[in-house]
């Protein structure tokens, strides 16, 4: 360890500071011009997502009962980076295209939606990594992400505020494959677990994701705003109830279990993310985030009993149940509403085109997370970065000064 | 206890999907035309009231030690289970009616300041209704609401923004017939405290709520909404105020007491609803917050002491002080405001007829919520609903996996 | 201790109430006019700087063990009275300079920028005071700090929204110089610490601060509201990533430290909250924020080990280098600025007027700020307030019913 340790106390600040350099060097090259006007995006809305970011992800990942300093902590670290990162490959696409910038504030909501893609996969591992890996899986995942989204708009055309929904189903993928090359924790470890006060923080943040979710999918829209807010809330809602539910007939005494709330009370609002702007009626949300929920809370029963240890993932904090799947779901949703939607068999032929457009967008952006997921993941675990050992798994004390 | 737990496995999933059920099929039906537009409602002014209903209260109740899961947990099941059912049934007398629908959004802000009702109702049976009988109170007590309402708004000529302003009143006296009819807890009981953790957090929901109540009090005004805010504003400052100089008059010592700055800090806010719109100045809102204030602290001291026991009425968590006394207040103040405002005693024809009206409104909402919570709670404790036994009060265990 | 004790409780409430009652006649006699119309400020940007002073600061102070109470409650005390007060002032002030009255909600809003001066000098004393120094304090630091921004507004030309920036220096400096006249804790005492749980209570706040921070710059902006928003929200971004760079330099092992994290991200925003809306280009923000944390880091490093013991200052909460030095560095940022904007050597007469106005009025602010509040402190300290002895320091059993 002592090797471990030394190595990480030299590198990690000076790495830090000088990502910080690079990116104030290129802030200067590439936004100083100062053509920007005023906002398109609402401030509310912009501080809505901002707070979920930092706030809600900073609470949602405190289960654990020892690691409580560095899910906020760490969370605050890499969305600060992340954001910056992702404002300067958009600034860079831009340049490159010759397009014209989008106002300030519209670009740092673009990039505080995109950092949940990396809040979502660092919930795959963690626990598992130090602050250097954590931060090289930050910039890479953002650089990817963002090429995807751009294949998407460019060559699939998914429009921008769809293409940006498929944050969750990245983030989960890409944070699974990372997840699988890491040394899985001994299952009889203690520290792997939650105690009441560190669920009840958790159940916090989850609250707060919850109430801040129609602003998330509402952000980007162009149009019908309010149908996208309505509808989410209603999928949100059902997911919430069928939650208890599930979570009671999964559970051994029919007892609720707090981790299946935590995770299911959100399917909705992430299935109902590709089509909140298209459904008509509110009882098409509800019934996706029905099954939302019912999957997640399946998926965490299955997964966890036979997938996982037959794969060998360990995925911390349940983000393939929690965000894998109600992605997936929605995704499908997305195509089976597209054909429902057109009455007439005249248009066939441009409704398959219309849906092979959507299913390949899916089918390139998770096979785009799992490829360069499992190549971040080899890469971090060279032993260049001195990967946490396993017995300081979850362990707060091991990257700060904790006095008890 | 074995056969109340087994029983109570084998309902609360199935009831809880069949009653989602029901509703999703309601709403293919109710709300299936589309012909919605635009919202008048604004997005922020809904999404501070979603948070006071999910977070504020959520927390504003996890005072006690030992229940904080199902603190938060079942208000997050009951507000969603609510606010469905309460956008129902305002559907459905827009249908028996033939009244046009109201935009989705001012929906669901309606539904969700309803649904305080069921949120105060459950404070004072906070820790002694197994999730059954919660779910069957919130869906009964919100059909009454909803008709008390509209009976004050159709009969009464009460306006809408006005009479929502009687959930205070109705869910606490609501909650107390209901409360009346449990069991007391043993007042030897350790479990029905709170440790200073616990305290903390329900500052937090507490803070919470007073920093959003002026938004509670004006997401419905249609006009003056800023008066409303302001007037608001200054009635919670001085409650604040107040809450800590009676605090320190009551209890031995001259020490603060947290439940006392927890249940009078709110009383403005709530005495101040139904006038919020026609004080001119705010000292007016001033010295109402101030009486509301002294009126629950020194309630908390008489009703603690004297009537509870007397009566036998057990109240979690104090909502007879916390929203009753002020909500009668404010019913008061209404009146004799109204009277002070007309100089001329020309119209006192006129006048007498208003304040008959009002006198009329409180007399019949108090009445109802009397009458029908004692009906409900009389219901909730027949053998079929396996009341939780008087030694399991106040446990998380008791509905929830709990690891220590 | 017994004499002290009676006498505080028989002094509180009723000062208090004292006080509540002269600003309700002082409301009844100033603002009776009612000749108020819509208004100016957003509701929804009054709602983020009341949240921040309510309960971003309240959980910001909970890091010590046994203050929670305290640190919230007292802060909601202080708070409320302080913004009475402010509304008055400001309202005698225009009665006096028979200007017309602005509209309630600006009013408010003003207030409540306002207090966050007491709110940062309560920090540096946290701990040390009972709360009728407490009160005390308050009224006599919002009256100065009003009358240093009207001099500075009057006879120095600083724009309102500019002007009111320095509640960062003259809190910080008010609240040491107050400090300075108390008796400092024993060393050795082992309640002037934090636990894990009460660090991550004050990391919840300083989040909430955080995310509040660009509404808290820009709220008073009259013009470019959004590159206010925009440069700050860049400054914090850039301040949170320095923050853990140097403190995982300082601290022995390089691990991070809590407290570092706390107090050093908020630095950007402190110190960008002069020229934020002079700003053209966000690298500016950037290297303003690197800066501002670095000093902040630094400055904790070198005070606690050298200059506070040398000068016998105890900064419970370390406001000294978390809003003082920043507020430094900003207003220093302030007059460079101003000296690089001017390309042309003509107008250079102008610019020595207007850059000797700026440091006008940081020395007036500052000055006045240590003057008064040495006097304050000494004040404070008479007999007649019943100083809390130095073994009570830091405890909420003092003032508070605590049940364990």
């Amino acid at each position: 360890m002592s090797s471990n340790y030394r190595n990480f106390r030299n590198n990690v600040p000076w790495l830090i500071l000088f990502l910080e350099a690079v990116f104030i060097v290129l802030f200067y090259f590439l936004f100083s011009n100062g053509d920007e006007s005023g906002s398109v995006v609402s401030y509310a809305a912009f501080q809505d997502v901002n707070h979920m970011v930092i706030f809600g992800f900073g609470f949602f990942l405190t289960f654990l009962k020892r690691y409580g300093f560095s899910s906020t902590g760490f969370n605050l670290l890499i969305v600060v980076l992340g954001v910056q990162c992702s404002v300067l490959i958009e600034g860079l696409f831009d340049f490159l295209l010759e397009i014209p910038h989008e106002d300030g504030l519209k670009r740092i909501t673009k990039a505080a939606v995109s950092i949940t893609a990396v809040v979502i996969s660092t919930g795959a591992v963690l626990g598992k990594t130090n602050p250097v890996q954590l931060i090289l899986m930050t910039v890479v995942e953002i650089i990817v992400f963002q090429m995807s989204r751009w294949i998407n708009s460019r060559y699939l055309q998914v429009p921008d505020d769809i293409g940006m929904m498929h944050v969750h189903l990245f983030g989960a993928y890409f944070g699974l494959a990372v997840s699988s090359c890491f040394s899985e924790p001994s299952p009889r470890s203690e520290k792997n677990a939650s105690t009441p006060k560190s669920a009840l923080l958790s159940m916090l943040g989850t609250l707060f994701l919850w109430v801040f979710w129609p602003s998330f999918n509402s952000v980007l829209s162009v149009d019908n705003k309010w149908q996208v807010t309505y509808n989410t809330y209603f999928a949100l809602a059902v997911s919430a109830v069928t939650a208890f539910t599930f979570s009671a007939m999964t559970t051994k005494d029919g007892k609720f279990r707090m981790a299946h709330i935590h995770s299911a009370v959100l399917a909705g609002g992430v299935a109902v993310g590709y089509t909140a702007n298209r459904i008509q009626y509110p009882w098409i949300a509800m019934i996706l985030g029905l099954l939302a929920s019912v999957i997640t809370v399946l998926g965490s029963y299955c997964l966890q009993r036979c997938l996982n240890p037959a794969l060998e993932i360990h995925d911390s904090s349940g983000v393939h149940f929690t965000f894998g799947f109600p992605a997936v779901l929605g995704a499908l949703a997305q195509v089976v509403l597209l054909i429902a939607e057109r009455e007439t068999p005249v248009l066939l032929f441009s409704l398959g085109y219309s849906v092979m457009f959507h299913i390949g967008a899916f089918c390139m952006t998770i096979s785009m997370a799992l490829i360069t997921g499992l190549i971040t993941g080899l890469i971090l675990n060279l032993k260049l970065f001195k990967t946490t050992p396993v017995t300081k798994y979850f362990e707060d004390q091991f990257y700060w000064e904790v006095s008890f």
